[in-house]
């Protein structure tokens, strides 16, 4: 282990489910989840009218944070942070859990009030989207928090006791969801929304939790897109209502069969479904753009990002990349002058019209230029490959799905083979294989140069004449292998931009 | 970067072909390939009658290695080594090529005897492979070495100018191969093996080297076999007939297109088919067991090894499991645990009778345990996906293609999900299928009994009651959740074992 390397342990004791995480870090450079467990301890379970926890669910509770307990202990994790939302605020009977967890396994549990929870809900978010103006939508078992978002900063914080469990307990019951029944859970919903004047006319809504997580990821399927999980997926409405049809129609123990659904959560997912879909009814919000990180990423930004105020990245896009490419750290320099060379030729082509000149397109490519080389950690062989299958599996929180498919299949191609979309044509515009192959060429044509590894290429120029590129290598020494290197990609910069590619003496 | 980690360049300037290795390791832990990179320089092309390496291939040859000097001053590489083989080694003007690579590159190339060679091809075969008697083969450019292995030592060395640059261009062209031709390449081969006399009744060859390793990508391809690198294949000899029957059929430059064989390696790939062949038809074996590892890992095993004389590994199986779980080195208690718990499991249920007690399947299952969490590095949700995608992409010296396929599906399943054989049902043999059943049953019980990840459950007991199996836990505390958890696998078990599991009080 790294001698800078922090961690964390973020335990978040939920009204549906009980969750360790341990985040682990080295401030500055890169952070990652890299441990978890989960229990659908229902500790909200029965809770009776007058809101106090039940025996046997206080009893599950306890027994499962002393097995968190003895897992901090196991991994001597000395920065545990236990939060305690809903089901656990509201209880009458609160201090009798709190006291009881404290003495059975030392943990001291913070209850979050109404606002703190829909703050982390909000650090959650604005530190994996690229959220300006819009609003955070967080939906727990007990609760559901909104929060308005203006210029990247949280405006107004709300929590409302409209979880998933809760909503399920109180509208549905085992059998098919009636009419009647979401009629009255719709109107309980929409009547509890009147109190956030700001929410119609929302321009974006960023949705997260383990409700929001599995509807997408229902969604993901159903549309038969390739999964590598749903950070940055689009929830459309018309796809949820289609969910939440197929969802009413089936009783509530055959939910957790949906693809998608998870088996614990199916029996309370249609509760929290309708609940989302009166929030995009009412914030008039045809898309909700989904997130994999939550509240408990919310607790470990705030003291992963403590220097800034409040505590968020500067650039989320940005952090993403370089948070991956911090994590493998292969040659870093390396990395860095690829990056830089792409940028430079396409920067120069754009400029002689060889290409669209788009930033957008120069982002992607940056990306797959300093993540080109990560999967050399799985295996030398094939590392190409390897890089594609570690972008994909990790994600790039701030980058749409189509983006980082475009930087993965570009890292993939920064080798050899012909660049293409392959199963992510269905994620695809018009114009993306043609903005690929452009990537990968250029891609290719950086790494070549710097086919020694030090630099010896410092720059690379960009001359039109009568159309065809000729390349001037500014170098400190004779870039012999890197020219012959670079003459061989010819034929995809042909692919790339019609031109013919030669390198000047 | 590890403060105990040290790295190694080998530099092999083949008669065919140069590569860069850059091996990283921590000594009496783990090692592995981290950086690589290759030319098709052919030093040995057109090397005259009298042997003197040609003005232009010599020149490619000095910038070439110019570029690696850059490399290895670039990445801070001390410890580099350069060695040649055959085409230098042979070369009337050698003196002049080492002369000119230590002023131009300032490296000092070690050139290796013909025995040398041989034995660096033998450590790398050996410390990859279960070989304990029988013929290393090792194809080059310009040589072919094959060793005699007796109780796993080298027993002889030796070493021909059979090299498949130098078979192509003795005695095929540019056009498809004729009868002539092969026949006349078949008789000298045949006469030039002679001189080995143990090699007929050979009980099992491993094979090595990019012709072998391209031969070997060809076959699995053909065959239709899950694709994840030649480690451990077996290139049957009626699969290397049909390759050289549809490679002699299409003229030299086409051949680089057959799947499977390298582009910049297709013109000479047949030449040295045909000595490969002639070696199995000599030696009476129809079976080639293929190794990555070549010469470069022969090298870097002598220093890595040096403690041992031989320099092998005890036991290649363990070595490769434990290489690679140190790599990524994963809650190591929780781990060896799992492992000592699964196989505390297997074997007393072995002794009750409840499954065939093969010491394979042990470790098989030992293996999947070692391995189970690897995956955690690349991304915490799907980790056991990601472990299996590792243990494919590194692959496991010493196993088979199918012991690998199981090892890697076992921990796949240590999780969730249905025990199945997925794409490797083409590899495995009757029972196969239930075999991952029992491991992924077994490995998951285990790990939901260490679920505290500190030892809690230190042994788990079977005893068995009119066929039913009854779990005794010795813990030293309340294994509560362990418990809970441990009763959730009983579906599976019962698939496993056909037969009801439940947790003794």
């Amino acid at each position: 282990m790294d001698e800078h390397e922090r961690r964390t342990a973020v335990i978040d004791l939920g009204s549906n489910t009980f969750r360790l995480v341990v985040f682990t870090a080295v401030p500055g450079s890169w952070w990652k989840r890299t441990d978890e467990i989960y229990d659908a301890v229902r500790i909200g379970a029965g809770q009776s009218a007058d809101g106090a926890l039940q025996p046997e669910p206080m009893e599950r509770a306890l027994v499962t944070l002393d097995a968190y307990a003895h897992f901090c202990r196991a991994i001597r994790l000395e920065d545990v942070r236990p939060v305690a939302t809903s089901a656990i605020r509201e209880a009458t009977n609160r201090e009798d859990f709190l006291r009881a967890a404290r003495e059975r396994t030392g943990l001291e549990v913070r209850v979050l009030t109404r606002e703190e929870e829909a703050w982390y809900g909000y650090l959650a978010a604005a530190n994996s989207s690229t959220l300006e103006d819009g609003v955070v939508l967080d939906i727990g078992g007990g609760s559901m928090q909104l929060t308005r978002v203006a210029g990247r900063h949280a405006e107004d914080l709300r929590s409302w006791r409209l979880g998933a469990l809760r909503m399920t307990e109180r509208f549905l019951d085992e059998g098919p969801a009636t009419k009647k029944q979401l009629k009255a859970l719709r109107a309980h919903v929409a009547e509890e929304l009147a109190v956030a004047p700001w929410l119609p006319g929302s321009e974006r809504i960023v949705g997260l939790g383990g409700t929001v997580r599995n509807l997408a990821a229902a969604a993901e399927l159903e549309r038969g897109l390739p999964s590598y999980g749903v950070q940055g997926f689009v929830l459309r409405r018309s796809a949820l209502d289609a969910l939440i049809d197929e969802l009413a129609a089936i009783p509530a123990a055959e939910r957790g069969r949906v693809p998608g659904i998870k088996e614990e959560r199916g029996d309370v997912i249609l509760g929290g479904a309708v609940v989302v879909q009166q929030v995009m009814e009412r914030a008039g919000c045809d898309a909700l753009e989904v997130t994999e990180a939550g509240l408990r990423e919310g607790v470990f930004f705030e003291g992963h990002l403590a220097g800034a105020d409040p505590p968020l990245f500067d650039d989320v896009r940005r952090a993403s990349v370089c948070n991956l490419a911090r994590q493998y750290d292969f040659h870093r320099a390396h990395v860095n002058h690829v990056a830089a060379l792409s940028c430079q030729m396409f920067d120069e082509l754009g400029a002689a019209g060889a290409h669209p000149n788009d930033p957008h397109e120069r982002e992607i490519l940056w990306a797959a230029a300093m993540l080109h080389d990560i999967g050399t950690t799985v295996d030398y062989d094939d590392h190409h490959k390897h890089s594609r299958y570690l972008i994909l599996s990790a994600g790039l929180p701030g980058y749409t799905q189509r983006e980082i498919s475009l930087i993965a299949q570009a890292a993939r191609y920064h080798r050899k083979g012909s660049p293409s979309l392959g199963e992510f044509a269905s994620l695809a515009r018009d114009g993306d294989e043609q903005l690929l192959v452009r990537c990968s060429a250029l891609l290719r044509l950086a790494e070549q140069l710097d086919r020694s590894r030090d630099q010896l290429v410092r720059e690379a120029h960009v001359h039109t004449d009568n159309g065809d590129v000729q390349l001037e290598l500014v170098a400190d020494g004779d870039p012999g292998v890197a020219r012959w290197a670079a003459e061989r990609q010819a034929d995809l910069f042909r692919r790339a931009f019609e031109r013919d590619l030669s390198l000047a003496a």
